[in-house]
């Protein structure tokens, strides 16, 4: 135990990252392993988003509209373009992933047509599929529920689509995107990826993975704020025929003009729906600043070293636990402890100050934010964990 | 002319609402006349969000998901119940009024089932009459577009659901929501109303009038600021056979069970799609506050006083104008100009401090809201128009 005290903070006094840390508004007293879920608040977002109140909806009114905010959706998006390996002019913010991923299902079936299978990653998160039961309902589709790995064997000639999480949010597994983007594509189907507990963590690469079409949230480890606006995106080779349910005057070619009848924007604002929501896209906006000046590397190796340290500990502290996140690099930021008193476990770690989540039946997360973590909150986290455990 | 001044002191001075503008941010060297478009900011919104965020994300992290935020979207729709004549239990804030429409007109096809014609208002505001069409592609139905007062004559057998707007965005006229719905009923159709131009600006009352369905945006008369979430209403009759598109899983009856089938929520939270975006609806939440004790009959009756000085100015100091409102009650708490040159018109009013808009072709837009707009400022506003028409 004291080796790994020492240990933890030697690796925090190496992390070329720490300094991070400071950019967020972090209380030292708790351990924080919630960022997979709800990301910590970066230190300036709050007097921006009053500065917006005052200064930009206060100050300036309507006048606001044309001065910045109506191009806020791409503008933004544009700023998460490069986390997720996406050229510029494929990314808007807008709406939720729920509502994302149904303008993405639908819109794939019409890319697609003929075919009326829509394949959901089993293991996927719930809201998943059961907005592409929605979406088969209405196009005529029908879902069938494949785990990730099965997909290269079970997409077919019937598949339009396949819904695919690029980290499951139950084991921070990580599926690999080439080589199922390759599989689908083998048999004519298109890709489209969830990435919401990836974007922030890990490396993304949609353009040179070939990915059709993806949805992210930006309130886990974009630290957007809590249900903070999601992100779409359509590969450039889809996008002028990219058709889109919601279909708002938002999406429309020229909003202003209020003709009756609908054209698509020819770019990704055709992704939009209704009129953008300002103060939480640019409390987002904000959130973002914080990935200026960040090597994307060196967030992916510390991701995998506080993960690895994790291990470490465990396996010194924690006797025989089962860990369901795998050890090698096909893992995301989060480490899944199993525990079959999970709910109470979890609530006994938060009145000690560890801050993770739980998900049924019988799994604890906590996530690894590379921004803010520390290896000595990880030490914390394991040693209260035995502690717990040896009651 | 020195006649309109002393008048609108006047009226100034016995304005029981006029306190009420103490509660806004206004700079009073421009005169506001869009808050029909995007209502001012309450002055205390810019506070309260920044405490959220500080307070409640940064302070209290994920467990504030579990102290209050995530019944936020009800608790809120609560607030504006009474604003839309609505018994509790009804109401849910959520995503844009776009979104809620594709909602709102899927699930009406669904209570109607054997009904294949969607009757819009023709003169809506766009987005209405692209989302119909959308839905209607989904659903197999044809759009019609009728104006509001043939709905009576064009309703039939076929349609399962008629969409039309309170007030017309364009003239500022009054829909009669009482006859109108009633004719629709009469041919066994449903009846979903548009509420952006009229919620906060004149009594609604969608459940004495036995309206079916209905949406409204909150950034106008509401103020809760730029493209804050919209509202869905469902009226009591048709919550637990209302079936929406964007079933995610914010509107499922236990989302922590993370269950593979969603179950729609057994109240109106079954309008949810995804996570509630909470900043944007605390900012709503805050903005709300300014309707504390306010008597409804006295807004519409200043409504109704401040559109008669408009006119009475107009007939004094506009040659010749064309207004295309109603003069009578018919209207809400906007006055629509004809000027062929509006655009430019509108631009030189906004330079000189009086900020209203346009609408195309020719439509200068003045939107009068009883909490904050006084006769001083219509009276500035038409004595501007005025001088520009002088050259």
């Amino acid at each position: 135990m004291t080796d790994l005290v020492a240990e933890a903070a030697a690796l925090d006094a190496a992390d070329p990252l720490a300094h991070k840390r400071n950019d967020f508004d972090l209380d030292d007293s708790v351990a924080y392993f919630d960022g997979n879920s709800l990301g910590a608040p970066p230190k300036h977002v709050a007097g921006r988003v009053a500065a917006v109140v005052r200064e930009e909806w206060g100050g300036r009114l309507i006048r606001s509209w044309s001065e910045g905010w109506w191009e806020a959706p791409e503008r933004v998006g544009g700023r998460i373009a490069p986390l997720v390996g996406a050229a510029p002019g494929q990314v808007v913010v807008a709406d939720s992933t729920s509502v994302n991923l149904f303008k993405a299902l639908v819109a794939a079936t019409r890319l697609n047509p003929g075919r009326d299978e829509i394949l959901v990653d089993a293991d996927t998160f719930p809201t998943d599929g059961y907005i592409a039961d929605e979406a088969a309902r209405l196009t005529g589709c029908t879902v069938r529920r494949v785990v990730a790995e099965d997909l290269p064997d079970e997409v077919s000639e019937r598949t339009a689509v396949a819904l695919v999480n690029h980290v499951d949010y139950v084991t921070g597994r990580v599926h690999d995107m080439a080589a199922l983007t390759g599989a689908l594509h083998g048999a004519g189907a298109l890709a489209l990826w969830d990435l919401c507990h990836s974007v922030g963590a890990l490396p993304v690469e949609l353009d040179a993975t070939g990915v059709d079409l993806a949805v992210g949230c930006t309130y886990k480890f974009l630290n957007g704020g809590p249900g903070a606006p999601a992100f779409l995106y359509v590969a450039t080779k889809w996008l002028t025929r990219f058709e889109q349910p919601l279909a708002g005057w938002a999406g429309d070619r020229d909003p202003s003009a209020m003709r009756g009848a609908y054209e698509a924007h020819a770019g990704i604002a055709r992704g939009r729906a209704g009129t953008p929501d300002i103060l939480s896209l640019l409390a987002l906006d904000a959130a973002l600043d914080v990935w200026d000046g960040v090597d994307r590397g060196l967030l992916r190796e510390k991701g995998l070293a506080l993960g690895d340290f994790f291990f470490r500990c465990a396996d010194e502290l924690l006797d025989g636990a089962t860990i369901a996140t795998p050890r090698g690099e096909d893992r995301g930021h989060q480490i899944s402890v199993i525990d079959d008193d999970a709910a109470k476990t979890m609530a006994a770690l938060i009145d000690r100050g560890v801050i993770g989540d739980f998900r049924p039946p019988n799994v604890l997360r906590f996530g690894l934010a590379p921004l803010y973590t520390t290896y000595g909150e990880v030490l914390r986290a394991v040693t209260t964990l035995g502690e717990l455990a040896e009651g």
